[in-house]
């Protein structure tokens, strides 16, 4: 079967790579940063925005979309992309972040994991079967297994199990889906111990999915920490299938997964900073609602050319932030997507000079030392 | 002196008026609902959408502005207009409308009102020449004198005094404006006494205004009370000047005062409405959280050609309200403003064929009985 989704690398630097994505809904450069649509919307962002901010794939969240509005009505709108009107390239995870993170759990087992709704503790139950089912019917470019995701101070003994018990509902996953026009990737887990990384690496490659990510990181553990358990697996991931971080958006992490070789990454950060007012900038994170910004006429970074930056001042954003306004969110929102969209542009741009290296420290170095 | 805002009515049918308002910053066609920025944004829409939406004038309320952020700060980012982004012609109240319904009242006299502010019980006076400089200062199209707006059960004696008084606040206005190229609008009272809105508009019109409002209505009174106090003043404003009935915009209402003769109203009505999932249809007024929109895949309003309706369904919307999405206020907002443009343009065109009052019988009969 030919593959729905498929990864052309143009530029390798380092372990750094540059290239195209390709998917039945269009192409995306990468790296790529992915914008996530939690319940079906980038959080005050409109499909033109999103067109407008440079966001290749957007994500939903299968966990919430199961429970509302429920994937028979995605199904019956036409999909997520019918439903919400971005007619670009998506992705939806299996849902077993959220169960794992945000619900009541009621029963672990061989079978699935049942659990108890956070809207109305209703009981339902995810298996590789349920969960790859309800993706088809949202329709996404590209689905995601259902995986088991431990808390980062697990226990070798349960992250062991716990990886193996993920391969097997990963295989179960591979042979109960069956859309063609949609990509499955595998889930890499392990927590923070090399050789359980690399066991579940091989056991989630020997099935053979068109893509791969690397899960159960960015979860609380130490940065260093994430990136040593990164390295450990990324340059054993198949050189020629996409590789997905899953939930980082800060952005000096998501220079250095790249630096480690990741194509793509997602992350509610920048949605979720501009609602607590917070705008990411050339020179750091700010956070509007700090006194300094009430007469700052400057634009809110002073190298953006997006919408917000070309169209308001500080002072007037900080003035909807702290009045609560409702536009405050959006136009913080539309600013951080895009820097994260522009941030990957100009990364893909330094692989392809051959300079990914001294870039990023650059980079890295004036944001994080302003 | 030329005046900074002037109207040219080009047809009449019965009372009702259609023509072009000139201001500095544009001519806009009349009648015409005017969206209401209260804080410096109208809430949740852009510049951009308001001019997509046709928008004419916006408006900005000086009560909040002048405690939050502060007059001086918007004068210094170039008065409204710089500060905002919105470029069309603005308006802005005197403030006094807030302070009699918001504010805590320390002091009403002759020389203004010392109120608590509603933000932190700091105390403020605004004088005539207080809201005037204010004015100024944001620096609108269109200014108004502060007036005194009683409750709608006040006595005849009360409403009486209150006229006078608000009429030498007028006077006391009209000195204090020296701004050339904004126009100051008078405010006629007197609740809903018939002989106290001959004296409030005589007292008022004496003055000689470039433009004149009817406030103290749609205040709690009944509408046929409310349109009978209109109808006492509106055939007695002069022809040559433009007409700002304060407050509408409930439909019908508003097709109401248009058949009176007003060319000029705004309200918050249609952004409210829609941060509580509340949309205006010709078919009547709907609440998107009503579960029989759950799997209506139709558009909003079957006959609207706005961004929200030509671009999702009732049943992605209606998801969006129920979870209460960002993007929910934004598009339903975007669309009762959309909604409320369209109705005066249809208005307009009515009006200049000489079927207005057959059109918004039709049209009312046909949103009320749905």
């Amino acid at each position: 079967m030919s593959a729905a989704v498929s990864i052309k690398i143009e530029a390798r630097d380092g372990e750094a790579r540059a290239g195209f994505l390709h998917t039945p809904h269009g192409m995306v450069e990468t790296p790529t940063f992915m914008p996530v649509g939690t319940k079906g919307a980038v959080k005050g962002l409109t499909p033109d925005d999103l067109r407008n901010v440079g966001a290749g794939v957007v994500l939903g969240n299968t966990y919430h979309l199961y429970l509302r509005p429920g994937v028979d009505l995605v199904r019956e709108a036409g999909g997520l992309h019918g439903f919400t009107g971005w007619t670009g390239p998506m992705l939806t995870d299996s849902g077993g972040y959220q169960v794992f993170s945000l619900a009541k759990i009621r029963k672990l087992s061989e079978d699935g994991v049942e659990f108890a709704s956070v809207y109305d503790g209703s009981i339902h139950q995810f298996t590789p079967e349920v969960v790859v089912r309800a993706q088809q019917d949202l329709g996404a470019d590209i689905a995601m297994v259902l995986d088991e995701c431990p808390p980062a101070n697990a226990s070798h003994e349960y992250h062991s199990e716990s990886l193996r018990r993920t391969a097997r509902w990963a295989e179960r996953c591979w042979d109960a889906h069956t859309r063609r026009d949609q990509a499955l990737f595998g889930i890499v887990q392990g927590g923070l111990f090399p050789d359980l990384r690399r066991e579940s690496l091989d056991r989630t490659v020997e099935i053979g999915f068109p893509g791969y990510a690397v899960g159960g990181l960015s979860v609380g553990e130490s940065r260093p920490e994430m990136l040593e358990a990164l390295s450990t697996v990324a340059p054993e991931l198949p050189a020629d299938k996409p590789r997905y971080f899953m939930g980082i958006g800060d952005p000096v992490g998501l220079l250095q997964v790249i630096g480690l070789g990741v194509d793509m990454f997602d992350c509610v950060l920048p949605t979720r900073l501009a609602r607590h007012g917070a705008a990411l900038t050339r020179d750091g994170r700010i956070n509007l609602k700090n006194s300094r910004f009430r007469r700052d006429f400057t634009q809110l970074d002073p190298e953006c050319s997006c919408e917000t930056c070309t169209g308001y001042s500080r002072a007037y954003l900080a003035h909807l932030v702290r009045e609560g306004e409702l536009l405050a969110d959006r136009l913080v929102s539309l600013h951080n997507v895009w820097f994260l969209t522009e941030l990957c542009r100009e990364a893909r741009a330094a692989i392809r000079d051959g300079r990914f290296d001294s870039w990023w420290r650059a980079w890295s170095q004036r944001y994080e030392n302003s």
